[in-house]
């Protein structure tokens, strides 16, 4: 019984950007229809926040079935700082494994760095598809990193970026990100220094590594969409409370990861606290605003689902060029 | 960055049961010492109790870091009855990944089934190597199938089992398990038509896929350990409820699953009815049983934290032996 092992270049050489957005979008309203199952993450601490063992990171077990693509699967992914970051690794390490949900046999291993970036991105854009009336939006960024570049390609995939506002804590990070948005964004990139100018626009997407809450309330204009994508909490309490519509991808998850966490455990925000999911949203069972005027806090926290969609989809293209290595593991 | 691709034969190639129960009996001595670190596995239910979808089957992800041999990695394994039985397929599927906790990169991905089967034995064995005195043990078996044959042979690399006395529903199975327990079992294996008859002994091991509590509480005499392994509830509520000791591996997992299930929903049995884990009395952290006198239930339902150990010894002898593929998933 063969298994299908795909690198990250032959997973790469294999899509677009456009093509995650439009399996994103099927795999929310799947969420939304209840034809996507996506239990709650389970984490492994070694080091992130745990005393041991004390290795600076973690890894997220994130198993789905995705029902419009009748496929099931897992991505085992994390982030580890400490000696990864001195070897100069990317952040995120991932594997993906896909198995035909009717017997189980695993059809398929493949690297979900790439993936896991795209999906991301694509996942805010699929959001903004729902929230912002198109054709073209101004985006203010905090993050000039891979998934500032990520998020970037992905709303530019779906709408045409009049101009961007760039702020990183390392301004030669933005000057880069600048640089490599060239030919993706219309508009114009201007990098900013002082953080307050990137909070601006029709959406504000925050992708650090932050521990702190810099992106302040009173910096939030009416009308903005504002998408705090990073694992701790960087927007400040007074916002997450006096947004007008709170939607989130996946209510388990975002209970106790990233933007919402500290809140919920201090009490002070709860599940009846969410007005929609992502899900309901694109398949119109919840509106997204219900006016022009909201302010509207979204986090996309990322779902497993999302990964075995595309993994899937990525085979199946494997499949027919031929690519990708193989393995009888049984 | 090259991964190490093991199949099912390659793995098993590499390690004897013996082997297997010394390498539980120290991970589960870093349980009590708080050196494994284990969360409560997640599910993904493809159609095992669900409506959707509908595939009878299901499959967990278990991730582990196991500190005695400073390794991490995640299996993901699960059980399918409807196609996959059609097929002739093992009812179990499954996969292992394993890094290296420091870094996060992808190690080695290798066959389960094989580790599954054998550390499921091992932990009964390792159990009972502090709940019974040895050197002979006396065993009663409900079903024949695999994890019959694997949980005799690691008792068998613990004790000399005088007698096994082995129920199955298909007579069949039972009779091919005694055939192929000759050179396991030092002294006799008995086949028994009725079930009561099984239920004697030192130490009772249910492998069945029932969904019967069929192990009565008035056929268990004193001093009987009582291992419930499947993944229903096998055992009478009044059993549970009047055992002198009720000794688990791992707290979260067995409240929500297997023999102790229905009576934690029934509101009837709560985490402070467990009296240790199989850790800590390992560990020497608490006592197995108080007296000789007592029936003792004990749940090895299962932990990653075993398949990751084995695993990774696994993987170092493939190393050594040059044994295996290999790919750059990155």
């Amino acid at each position: 019984m063969s298994t299908v092992l795909l690198s990250r270049s032959e997973v790469k050489s294999l899509m677009t950007m456009k093509e995650v957005v439009e399996i994103a979008e099927k795999t929310f309203k799947g969420f939304g229809e209840g034809t996507t199952i996506n239990p709650t993450k389970v984490g492994l601490d070694l080091g992130e926040t745990a005393e041991y063992p004390p290795y600076e990171g973690f890894m997220n077990a994130m198993p789905a079935y995705v029902g419009w693509l009748d496929t099931a699967g897992i991505k085992w992914a994390g982030g580890f700082l400490g000696e990864r970051k001195k070897l100069g690794l990317p952040y995120i390490t991932s594997l993906i494994l896909l198995i035909d949900p009717r017997v189980g046999n695993f059809k398929a291993v493949m690297d979900g760095e790439w993936i896991t970036s795209m999906r991301t991105g694509a996942q805010t854009a699929v959001s903004l598809k729902y929230l912002h009336k198109g054709p073209s939006i101004r985006l203010g960024l905090y993050g000039a990193g891979g998934q500032g570049h990520t998020q970037t390609e992905a709303v530019a995939a779906v709408f045409d970026i009049e101009e961007v506002r760039v702020f990183d804590i390392n301004r030669e990070s933005a000057l880069k990100y600048a640089e490599d948005m060239k030919d993706i964004v219309k508009g114009k990139v201007t990098v900013v220094d002082d953080p307050r100018d990137a909070a601006w626009g029709d959406a504000i997407v925050c992708v650090t590594q932050s521990k702190e809450k810099f992106l302040k309330n009173e910096w939030i204009a009416r009308r903005t969409n504002v998408f705090p994508m990073g694992s701790y909490q960087e927007v400040d309490d007074d916002f997450i409370l006096s947004a007008d519509r709170v939607i989130v991808d996946h209510v388990g998850q975002c209970l106790h990861r990233g933007a919402l966490k500290g809140l919920v455990e201090a009490g002070k925000f709860q599940e009846s606290d969410i007005d929609a999911t992502i899900g309901e949203v694109v398949a119109g069972k919840k509106p997204g605003r219900l006016s022009e005027d909201d302010r509207v806090l979204c986090i996309p926290i990322g779902t497993g689902a999302m990964d075995i969609a595309v993994a899937t989809v990525i085979l199946e293209r494997a499949r027919e060029k031929g690519l990708g290595g193989h393995f009888d593991f049984v």
